[in-house]
C-alpha cells in the first residue's frame, strides 16, 4: 500500500472500467447543466503557486506566492507535495504534543524510507528463532512444577518420557513446516494457509488463535525474563508486576519508534543464549563424569495439594497430560520462520527451510539437555514469589559454575563461587533474560503484521492498516501492549499461572495450517505430494491431538481461550460484513447534483445580536427560506426578543417556541421534524453558531447548547449542519488571567 | 427568572432603549437591501399550523396540519407552545434514558408549578432550625473528645466554662442576626449582606466560606447521624463510609426530585428531637435528685497522646481553645433563618425574628442541658470505630431510660432496660438521627440557592441558574453531593476528623455579615441605629475573635479552609471577569449581512463517489468557487482518483496534496491556511461529509477523519464548517447482527 517509495517516475494513468467511465460521464453531464452562479470576490488559485491579488484603494496588485514558503512544493498542475513544514502543528498545545511525540517516538519518517532488508541465514536464525529457542527457558520448569504440585517422589523419574514426546513433536512440526515453506514461498502464516485452503472462517480461527498466543508470548517471556533476574537478584521479587509492565511499555515504545529487527544487535542475544545453554549442559555432563558434582535430589518447597499415592489412575493420567501440555510451550514460535520467508535472501524458501531445520535441531538439543540435567542433578522447586526462588535454567548454571542454591532462613545464599564461576552464572542469566525480551519483541512485529493482514482483508478495522509516523503499524503495537500488560496485571506476572492459557492457540493454529496443507496437496497433487502429504497429515493429526490434550488437561483455564477464539472470529466476521455492506451502500440524502439542492434553513437563535445576524446572514446566503426559531421558558425574554425583532424589521421570520418544561433541545428537534415534514424537494439545513473560546475553561462557562444540538442532529439523516464561528476577545484582563 | 407562571396574560411589550432601536433599524436597512434569491421548492410554514402542500403529478393539494398532533400548540402568530409530546425523545437510547430519568427523578414539572408556599412560625421553626438544633447532637461530644485526648482527669471539671462561653456566643449571634433580619426583610444571607455593604470581594469571601460549611454540614450531619445509629446497633460500624455515601446520594436524589421542605413531614423530626432532648435532660435531673442514678464518672477508652501534667501552660491554653472551637460547631446553622425570611408569612421579618429568638433559646437550653448532664453523670469516651462506641447524646439517654453502657470483651451490652425504657432510648436515637438527616437536607436547599445567587451575579457558571426537570437547581445539588461524598470518603466518615474543618467558614461568614451590618448602620444611620450598631459591633468582634481562635487552634487542618476560600474567591472573580468580557465582545468574522457573504468552498475528498458528489454539490450550491482537495500518500490511489476525475469532466478543480509523512490532517489544515491567505473579501467554508452509522460500533470502524478535521477547524476563526450527512444502510445481515 504505502510501500512504494515516493518520487519514483509516475506510472501511466490507470485504465478505468468502461461502466465506470460511462457512469462518471453521465454524472458530469448533470453537473455541466447545473446553473452557474456569479463568482463573487477575487479569484482563488487552488494550486497556490500562481498569483495572489490583494485589494487596494484604486486598484489591485498581484504577488506571486511561492508555495514552498507555505510548506508545499508543486509536483505537477493540481499536484502538490507537503513538505515537513506542512505537517507542523500551529497551536501551542499542538506544538507541545508534537514535541512530546518527537521525544518519545522520534521524528516522523517519510514513506520512501520503508526498509526491505534481506537477511542471510546467520542473521535470520537469531531474529526469527528467538521465540522458539527462548521457550527452553521455561518449558522444563513448568513440567517440573506441575508434577511437583502432586507430590515429591515422582518428579525426577517422570521427566524423560514427557521430554521424549515433546522432542518428537518439535521434529514432526518442523518437518511439516518445511512443506509449508516450499508451498508458500511468499510467506505462509497459519492465517494465510488456512484461509487459502480451508476458507476464511478457518483462517480467522487460526488468526484468532495466533492472536491470543502472541499476547501470551509477550506476557510469558517478560515474566520469565523477570524470573531469571530474580534468580540472580532475589530482592527483585517485590517489583515484579510494575517492572514487567514497564518492560512491555519500553518494548512497545521501541517498536513504535520503528525498531528494525534486522540490526546486528538482535543477533547477539540468541547466539549468546545458545552458547550459554550448551556450555551449561556440557560442563554439567563433564563434572558429573569426573565426579566433581553430585546430584542433590529434588526438593519441593511449595504447598502440595495432593500426593501421588492419593491420586486415582485417571487423575494421574490427567496430571501427566497437564505436565506435558505445560511443556508444549517449548513449541511456541516454530511458525515464525514460515511467516517471515520474505526476509531471507534468494532463494528465500530454500534458505528458510535450512534455517528451520537448524532451529529445530537446536531446540531439541537445548530442551533435552536442560531436561536431562534437571532429571539427573535435581532441582529445588519454589514459587516465584519465594525470595529463595531460582529458575531451573539458573539452577543448572549454578550446578555447572558455582554451587547449588542454599536457602538459609528464607533467603538465598550463594556460596562457593569463584570469580569466573559467578561471572559465568550471571552470564547465563543475562543471556536468558535477553533472549526472552527478544522473543517478546518478536511478537511486536508478528501481531501488528497479523492485524495488517486481517485489516487488509477487511476482518479488522482499517485503522490497523495505517503506518505510523515511524513506519510501524502503531495501532497493532499499542493493542498488543495493552492486552499483555493486562495479562501481567491479572496474573501478577506469574509464569506458572500464565502457562495454562499458553500454547493452546499455537496448536490450534498448527493444526489448521497443516490441515490447509493436506487439503492443498490433495487438490493440487503437485510434484512431491506423495512425500509431503503424509508428513503434513501426520503433523496435522499430532498437533490436533496435542491441541485436544492441552485444552482438556488445562481446564478450567483453557476455557478462556476456548471462549476468546470464537468471540474474536465472530467479531472479525461482523466487521467484515459491515465493511462489505458499507461498500457502495453509502446512501446520500442530499442530492448529488448542485442544481437539485434547494436548502431550507433553520437558525436557532438565543438573542438578536451579531452572532445571530451572522448565522442568519450565512443562512440567507444559502437560501431565501430561512426560519429563526427561539426555544424559551422565560416570558420576559420572549417579549424582549420579539420587540427587538420588530425593531430590526422582521427580515427573517421568527418563531418562538415556549417550553414550559424548560427542555430546550427536544422541542427544537421536534420543531425541526415538523418543518422537515413540510419540505418536499428541499434540503434541511440547520445553521448553528459555534463559540471559539481562547481558553478551554471559558468554553465550559458558556452555553453548551449548539454542541448538544449538533450531537443530536448528527444522527438525523439528510440534515446539513452549518457551523458559523464567533469568538470572544479578551484584552483587558489578559495579564490577570495568566497570573491565576 | 423562570418563576413567573406560564399562561398569565401577556405583559405589554417592553420598551427598548432609543439607541438599540436605531442600531437595529440600521441593521435592518442593510438586510432589506441584500439581493434576494429565487425561492426554490415549495413554501414552508414556520408557524406549522397553516397549510402543507405536497407535490402530485398534475397539481398540488393542500392539507391543513394541526400543530397539536406534532407536539405544539399555537399561542399567537409566531408563538408556539411545546406540549409534553414535543419533549419526548425519538431514539431508543433517548427513550431508555428518559425512562431511567423518570424512574429516578419523576416526570418533568412545568415551570408554572413553582411553589411559593409561606410558612407560619410553627412550621418555619423546624424547617429552618434543624441545622442549628441538630448541632447539639455532636457539639458536646467533640469538646469532650478534644479534652480526653490530653488526659482523663481534666475532662469533667472543664466543660462548664467552655459551655458558658458558647452559650453566650449563641445569644450574641442571635441578637446580631435579629438586626440583620430587620434590615434585609427580603432575605439577608451573608453573601448578600457582605456584598451590599463591603463590596463584591467581601461577599465572595462570605459566599466561599459558607460554601465550605454547607458541604461540611452534609458530611458532619450524616456521619453524626450514623454515630447515633451505631450507638443503637453496634454492628453498623463496618458499613460507615458506604452507608453515609448512600444516604447522601438518597438525599440528593430526593432533592433532584424537587423535594419540598414545606411538607409537614419535615416538622416532625425537629419537634421530636427537641422533645427527646428535653425529656432526657429532665428525667436525668429528676433521677439524680431522687437518687435513683449515680454519676459513673468519665472513663477514657481511646489512646492518649499526652497527659495534662506534661503539657506546658501555652499548650494547655491551646488545648482548651481547640476544645472550645470544636464546641463552636453548635453555632452552625443559625444564619439559616435570615437567609429564608421570604418563606415566612407576613409580616415576614417580624415572624422571622420571633422564630430566631425561639430557636436561639432552644439551642442554648438543649446544649447546656446535654453538657451539664455529661459533666455530672460522666461519659465513656471511645472512638467511633470501636464496637462499644455510644454517642454522648445516647449515653445521656441510656442514663435516663435504661442503664449506662456496659462494654464486655469489646462488645456493647445493654442491660437492665425495661420495655418502655428501651423504647425511649431507641426513640431518642431515631429522633436525633432524623434531625441530623434533616439538617443535611437543609444544605441541599441552601447550597444550590447560594450558587444560584453567585451565578445570577455572574460569579459562578450560568449552569447553576438552570432549573432542572423537577424545578430544583440540579447542578448545585449534584455538586454538593459530590463534594460531601468526597469528604466522607477522605475522612472515613469520622466526625472527630471532620470537625477541625468545620465552623471556621461559618464564623468567617458571621463576621463579614455583622461587619456589613456595622457599615450599613454607620452609612445610613437609620432609625434604631443607636441600638443596632453596638449589637452588631459586639457580634462582629466576638465572631471575628472566635474565627481567629478557631483557625489557629485547629491548625494544621484549618489550613485547608484557609486555602480553599481564597482559591474559590479568585475562581469566582475570574469567572466574573470572563462573563463581563464576553458581553458585547462576541466577535464575528463572518459578515452579518447576507449580501456581504462570498463563500469560497474547500471540499476534502477521499474518493469520487456519491459522498463526494453530495458534498461538492452542497458546496457548489453555496458558491461558484469550490476546490476539492485530496491528501494522500498512496501514488496508485492518487492516479486512480485523477483518472476518475478526468472521466467525470473536472467540474470542480481537484488538488492532490501528496503527504510523504502520511500525516493527512496537518497538510490539509496548512492547505486551508494557504487558500485562506488568498481570500480578500470571501468567507472560507469547508464542506465535510459526515457518516451517520446505525450502530455506534460501526462508527468506530470508519475513518474518523472528518471528525478530526472538524475538531481542528473548531478553533480556526472565521471558518464556516458544513457537515453533509451520508449513512450506511444495512438490510441483508440485520438479523445476524442482532444475534451477535
Amino acid at each position: 500500500m504505502a510501500d512504494a517509495p515516493a518520487h519514483e517516475p509516475p506510472k501511466p494513468p490507470p485504465t478505468l472500467p468502461e461502466a465506470d467511465v460511462a457512469a462518471l460521464r453521465e454524472a458530469g453531464l448533470a453537473w455541466s447543466q447545473a446553473p452557474g452562479r456569479p463568482r463573487p470576490g477575487a479569484d482563488v488559485a487552488p494550486d497556490l503557486d500562481v498569483t495572489e491579488t490583494r485589494g487596494r484603494p484604486g486598484g489591485h496588485y498581484v504577488r506571486v506566492v511561492r508555495p514552498q514558503t507555505q510548506g508545499f512544493e508543486t509536483v505537477a498542475p493540481g499536484w502538490l507535495e507537503a513538505t515537513p513544514r506542512a505537517t507542523q502543528p500551529t497551536t501551542d498545545m499542538g506544538r507541545f504534543r508534537r514535541r512530546l511525540r518527537t521525544v518519545i517516538l522520534g521524528q516522523p519518517l517519510s514513506s520512501s524510507r520503508v526498509l526491505h532488508e534481506r537477511l542471510n541465514k546467520v542473521r535470520a536464525l537469531p531474529v526469527l528463532s528467538s521465540d522458539a529457542l527462548s521457550s527452553v527457558a521455561y518449558a522444563t520448569e513448568q513440567i517440573v512444577l506441575v508434577l511437583a504440585v502432586a507430590g515429591a517422589t515422582a518428579v525426577s523419574t517422570d521427566l524423560l518420557p514427557i521430554m521424549g514426546v515433546i522432542a518428537a513433536l518439535i521434529i514432526i512440526v518442523c518437518l511439516s513446516y518445511r512443506q509449508t515453506i516450499k508451498a508458500y514461498p511468499q510467506g505462509g502464516g497459519s492465517y494465510i494457509v488456512a484461509k487459502d485452503n480451508l476458507g476464511p472462517v478457518a483462517g480467522l480461527v487460526a488468526g484468532s488463535a495466533l492472536m491470543t498466543d502472541y499476547i501470551l508470548t509477550v506476557a510469558v517471556s517478560v515474566a520469565s525474563g523477570y524470573d531469571q533476574i530474580q534468580s540472580v537478584f532475589p530482592a527483585a521479587a517485590n517489583y515484579r508486576v510494575l517492572a514487567c509492565i514497564a518492560v512491555i511499555v519500553l518494548i512497545a515504545v521501541a517498536n513504535l519508534r520503528g525498531l528494525r529487527q534486522a540490526g546486528n544487535i538482535f543477533a547477539a542475544p540468541t547466539y549468546l543464549f545458545i552458547f550459554a545453554i550448551i556450555l551449561t549442559v556440557v560442563v554439567n555432563l563433564f563434572r558429573l563424569i569426573t565426579g566433581s558434582i553430585h546430584p542433590t535430589g529434588t526438593s519441593i518447597n511449595i504447598p502440595i495439594t495432593e500426593s501421588f499415592t492419593d491420586l486415582g489412575g485417571m487423575l494421574l493420567v490427567l496430571l501427566f497430560l497437564k505436565a506435558f501440555s505445560s511443556g508444549c510451550s517449548a513449541l511456541t514460535g516454530i511458525e515464525a520462520i514460515s511467516d517471515g520467508i520474505l526476509a531471507f535472501k534468494v532463494p528465500e524458501w530454500r534458505n528458510a527451510r535450512t534455517t528451520l531445520t537448524i532451529m529445530g535441531t537446536l531446540c531439541v538439543i537445548m530442551f533435552c539437555g536442560i531436561t536431562i540435567g534437571t532429571e539427573v542433578l535435581g532441582v529445588s522447586i519454589r514459587n516465584s514469589a519465594d525470595p529463595c526462588y531460582q529458575s531451573v535454567i539458573l539452577q543448572q548454571a549454578a550446578h555447572a559454575f558455582t554451587s547449588p542454591l542454599q536457602c538459609v532462613k528464607g533467603h538465598a545464599v550463594f556460596a562457593g563461587a569463584t570469580g569466573l564461576g559467578e561471572g559465568l552464572f550471571i552470564f547465563v542469566g543475562v543471556a536468558t533474560t535477553a533472549v526472552l525480551l527478544l522473543a517478546a519483541n518478536t511478537s511486536f512485529s508478528d501481531f501488528p503484521r497479523l492485524f495488517f493482514f486481517l485489516a487488509r482483508d477487511e476482518y479488522a478495522p482499517h485503522q490497523f492498516r495505517r503506518l505510523g509516523d515511524r513506519l510501524a503499524y502503531s495501532n497493532g503495537i499499542i493493542m498488543l501492549a495493552l492486552f499483555s500488560c493486562l495479562l501481567i496485571f491479572i496474573f501478577q506476572g506469574d509464569v506458572s499461572r500464565l502457562i495454562p492459557l499458553y500454547a493452546i492457540g499455537v496448536f490450534l493454529a498448527f493444526t489448521l495450517s497443516q490441515a490447509g496443507m493436506v487439503v492443498r496437496w490433495l487438490k493440487r497433487r503437485e510434484k512431491g505430494w506423495h512425500h509431503g502429504l503424509p508428513l503434513n497429515a501426520v503433523g496435522m493429526t499430532m498437533t490436533f491431538i496435542v491441541f485436544l490434550v492441552t485444552a482438556i488437561s488445562k481446564l478450567p483455564e483453557s476455557l478462556i481461550i476456548v471462549i476468546i477464539v470464537p468471540s474474536a472470529v465472530s467479531l472479525f466476521l461482523a466487521i467484515h460484513r459491515h465493511y462489505v455492506d458499507a461498500k457502495g451502500q453509502q446512501t446520500t440524502e442530499v442530492p448529488t447534483e448542485p442544481g437539485k439542492i434547494h436548502p431550507v434553513c433553520i437558525v436557532p437563535v438565543d438573542q438578536l445580536n451579531n452572532v445571530a445576524f451572522q448565522s442568519m446572514a450565512m443562512a440567507r446566503s444559502l437560501s431565501e427560506q430561512v426560519i429563526a426559531v427561539h426555544v424559551c421558558f422565560d416570558p420576559d425574554h420572549m417579549a424582549l426578543l420579539r420587540a427587538r425583532w420588530d425593531a430590526w424589521g422582521n427580515h427573517v421570520p421568527l418563531v418562538i417556541v415556549e417550553s414550559p418544561f424548560r427542555s430546550v433541545l427536544r422541542p427544537l428537534l421536534h420543531y425541526i421534524d415538523a418543518i422537515d415534514k413540510q419540505i418536499t424537494d428541499g434540503t434541511l439545513v440547520v445553521v448553528l453558531p459555534e463559540l471559539v473560546a481562547t481558553r478551554w475553561w471559558h468554553q465550559l462557562l458558556h452555553n453548551q447548547f449548539p454542541l448538544r444540538v449538533k450531537a443530536a442532529l448528527l444522527f438525523r439523516p439528510g440534515t446539513v449542519v452549518v457551523s458559523v464561528p464567533y469568538h470572544l476577545q479578551h484584552h483587558r484582563h489578559k495579564e490577570a488571567d495568566e497570573a491565576l
